[in-house]
C-alpha cells in the first residue's frame, strides 16, 4: 500500500483541554512500530467514558488526546512481529488486551490483561515509550490504546480482534465496549440462571444490554429502574418485564425491590457509575445467595460502602470490566453471534452522525433519547 | 424419665444486665412444647459473640438472657411432632437452623434458614412466642436460640444436629460455631483449590480453622496476619506458613500483602470483625480473581467501604455464617470427621473450667493465650 510505512495525515477529534469542545484537526499518524497495527477506523460510536475524560473528572486523563474506544476498521498495516492480522484485515479495536501470555490471560480466570496496560494508561505505546499521533510535531496522547476519533489510529497488536469481513462495521463498532459488557456481566460474571429475577439499575445501552443478556439467559423477572419512565417502552424490546422509578416512592429503592421480589432479587447490575446506587444494587439482592454485579464506572475517589452483614448473610458484591469477555478471542464470535441474529446490535444505535459532527454526538450522550451515535470517520 | 413434662430448675448462668458478671443462678426450665428438644447440656464453649452481646454493643441484645451457643449434650426430652431426636441422643444444639423446608433450606444456595428466625432472633420460642426460661416466675430471654450456658436448654427441633454417640461431647461442642465457621468458609464459601494463596487476618480460633480448611484444600502460601506475633507459633500447628505482623510495616497491610505475593493473594479472609480489616482484605487480593470472605462479625452499626474499582477489577466480596454449612445435615459430618482424625478440635482448646468459672472464662477469652475454654456444666 501507499501508505505502508509513510506518516499518515488524517482527520481526528483533538481533546485538546478538558471539557472543551474537540477540534477536528489534520493529525499525523506515525506507522506502527514493532507489535503495533495501524487502523484505517471507519465507524466510531461514543461512549460515557469518552464523556468523562473528556468532562477533566477523570484524574488520569492526559490532554491533548484523541478519545474514543467503541469503533471497527480495516488494517492498514503493520508493524515487525504482528502476525495475527494483516492490511486488508477488519478489526475490531479492543481496549481490554489479551496477549495470551501474561499471568492473567493464563490464570483462566479473567480478561483483564495487564500486558500493555503500562502504556496505554498513559497514553502511549509500549515499543517506545511514545505516541504515534502529533499534530505539527507536538505529540497527542493515545487513550484507552484504541483512540478511535481518528480516521487512522495505532494500537498494540495484542488489542486487536480480527472478525467477519461480512459484518457491517457500522453496526458491529458497538461491540467494542457497552453492547458486551452488559451481555457478559450477565453471561460471564453474574452467570445468571435460568428462572432468576434480575434487577437493572440504569437502562443505557450497558443496561440494555445486561436485559437481553438475562433474557437469553432465561431470567424471569428482569426489573429495570430508572428515573426516566420514558425509558421503559425501549426497555421492553430488549427484555425488561418489569419497571420501576425510584422517584415514584418515598421508601429507599432497595426496599421497594425487596418487597416487590419477596426478599430481593438473584442478580443486581449498576450500570450508571453511582456509588449510591452500587449499595442500592446490592442491598436489594436475596439474602443467601443474591449477587450484585458492578458494570458502571464511577468517578475516581468515590467509594461504595454497605453493612458487612449484607455479605455475611450470603450477598455476593462483584464487579466487570469488558463483561469478562477474553477480547481478542471473544468479540469475533460476539460479531458471529450478531450475524446469526442471536444478540441485538442494530436496536442500540439511534444516532448517525459524522466524525465533523463529534461535539454534536456529546451533546446528544446526555439526552435520555439517545442510547448509541455512530460517527462516520470518512466525512 | 423422671423429669419428662416436669419443669426442671439447673443452673445456669444468667446475663442480667450488660457487662455485669453473669450469675450463677437456679432457673427453672420448661418442658418443651410442639417441636421443640430440651436439651441437658454438658459441655459448653465460650465465643466471642457471647462476649459481643454481653458487653451491651448488641443493639439487638435482650437482657437477662441466658447466653452461650457452642456446645455438646444429652437429650432429655422432645415436645410433641419431634421425630428425628430422642430422649438420650447425643446432640450439639446449632444457631443456625436448617428445617430442609423454608426457601432457603430449598433453595441449595445458602444455608441460612429462616424457620425460627423470628423467635430466636428476639430470645423467645416460636410456639408461642415465650421463653422456656424463668427465674422464680420472671421470664430470662433465650439467646441465639441455644442459650447453652445452663445445665438445661430448650431449642426448637430444627436447631439440633444428631451426633455419634462416640464422640466426646467435651471435644465435638466446638463444632457449634467457631471451627465450622472458618472450616467452611474455605471450602464452602471461597472453595480454595489447590496451590492457593490466602491471607488470614486474625490467629483466633476462627482463623486457625481457615488456616486448616486451606492446608486440607492444598492452598501452598498460608500467610497468617495478626498484630500479636506470638501467635505464629501456634499458627503453624494448624496450617500457617508466613506471618505478618502488621506493626511491623509503615505502609498499609494490604500493600505488604500485595508486594509480598507479587499482585495479591488468590483468597483473603477476615477473621476479626474490624470493618478496617476487612477492606485491607478486600483489598489484598489479586485483580482478576482475588475474593474476600468477611468472616468475623462487626459490630453494629460499622459499614465497610472500598472503592467500587477494586471489584470491577475482579476481586469479590463475600461473607459467610457458619462457615456455609447446612448445620442439622453437616455437624454430624463434622463430627465423623473428626473421629477419623480428619479435621482438628483438640488442639483448639487452650483451658477447661466449669460452669461456677464462666465469669474467669470471660476473662480469658481476651487473653492472646486462649483459644477455647470449654466448661464442665455438672458442677
Amino acid at each position: 500500500m501507499a501508505t505502508h510505512g509513510q506518516v499518515i495525515t488524517c482527520k481526528a477529534a483533538v481533546a485538546y483541554e478538558p471539557n472543551k469542545p474537540l477540534v477536528i484537526e489534520d493529525v499525523q499518524v506515525a506507522p506502527p512500530q514493532a507489535g503495533e497495527v495501524r487502523i484505517k477506523i471507519l465507524y466510531t460510536a461514543l461512549c460515557h467514558t469518552d464523556a468523562y475524560t473528556w468532562s477533566g473528572k477523570d484524574p488520569e486523563g492526559l490532554f491533548p488526546c484523541i478519545l474514543g474506544h467503541e469503533a471497527a476498521g480495516v488494517v492498514e498495516s503493520v508493524g515487525e512481529g504482528v502476525t495475527e492480522v494483516q492490511a486488508g484485515d477488519h478489526v475490531i479495536p479492543c481496549y481490554q488486551a489479551e496477549c495470551r501470555e501474561c499471568k492473567f490471560c493464563k490464570s483462566g480466570k479473567t480478561n483483564l490483561c495487564g500486558k500493555v496496560r503500562s502504556a496505554t494508561g498513559v497514553g502511549i505505546m509500549m515499543n517506545d515509550r511514545k505516541s504515534r499521533f502529533s499534530v505539527n510535531g507536538k505529540p497527542i496522547y493515545h487513550f484507552m490504546g484504541t483512540s478511535t476519533f481518528s480516521q487512522y489510529t495505532v494500537v498494540h497488536d495484542v488489542s486487536v480482534a480480527k472478525i467477519d469481513p461480512h459484518a457491517p462495521l457500522d453496526k458491529v463498532c458497538l461491540l467494542g465496549c457497552g453492547v458486551p459488557t452488559g451481555l457478559g456481566a450477565v453471561w460471564n460474571t453474574a452467570k445468571v440462571e435460568p428462572g432468576s429475577n434480575v434487577a437493572i439499575f440504569g437502562l443505557g445501552t450497558v443496561g440494555l444490554a445486561v436485559a437481553e443478556g438475562a433474557k437469553t439467559a432465561g431470567a424471569s423477572r428482569i426489573i429495570g429502574i430508572d428515573i426516566d419512565s420514558k425509558k421503559y417502552e425501549t426497555a421492553k424490546k430488549f427484555g425488561v418485564n418489569e419497571f420501576v422509578n425510584p422517584k415514584d416512592h418515598d421508601k429507599p429503592i432497595q426496599e421497594v425491590i425487596v418487597e416487590l421480589t419477596d426478599g430481593g432479587v438473584d442478580y443486581s447490575f449498576e450500570c450508571i457509575g453511582n456509588v449510591s446506587v452500587m449499595r442500592a444494587a446490592l442491598e436489594c439482592c436475596h439474602k443467601g445467595w443474591g449477587t450484585s454485579v458492578i458494570v458502571g464506572v464511577a468517578a475516581s475517589g468515590q467509594e461504595i460502602s454497605t453493612r458487612p452483614f449484607q455479605l455475611v448473610t450470603g450477598r455476593v458484591w462483584k464487579g466487570t470490566a469488558f463483561g469478562g469477555f477474553k477480547s481478542r478471542t471473544q468479540v469475533p464470535w460476539l460479531v458471529e453471534k450478531y450475524l446469526n441474529k442471536e444478540i441485538k446490535v442494530d436496536e442500540y444505535i439511534t444516532h448517525n452522525l459524522t466524525l465533523g459532527e463529534i461535539n454534536k454526538a456529546f451533546d446528544l450522550l446526555h439526552e435520555g433519547s439517545c442510547l448509541r451515535c455512530v460517527l462516520d470517520t470518512s466525512e
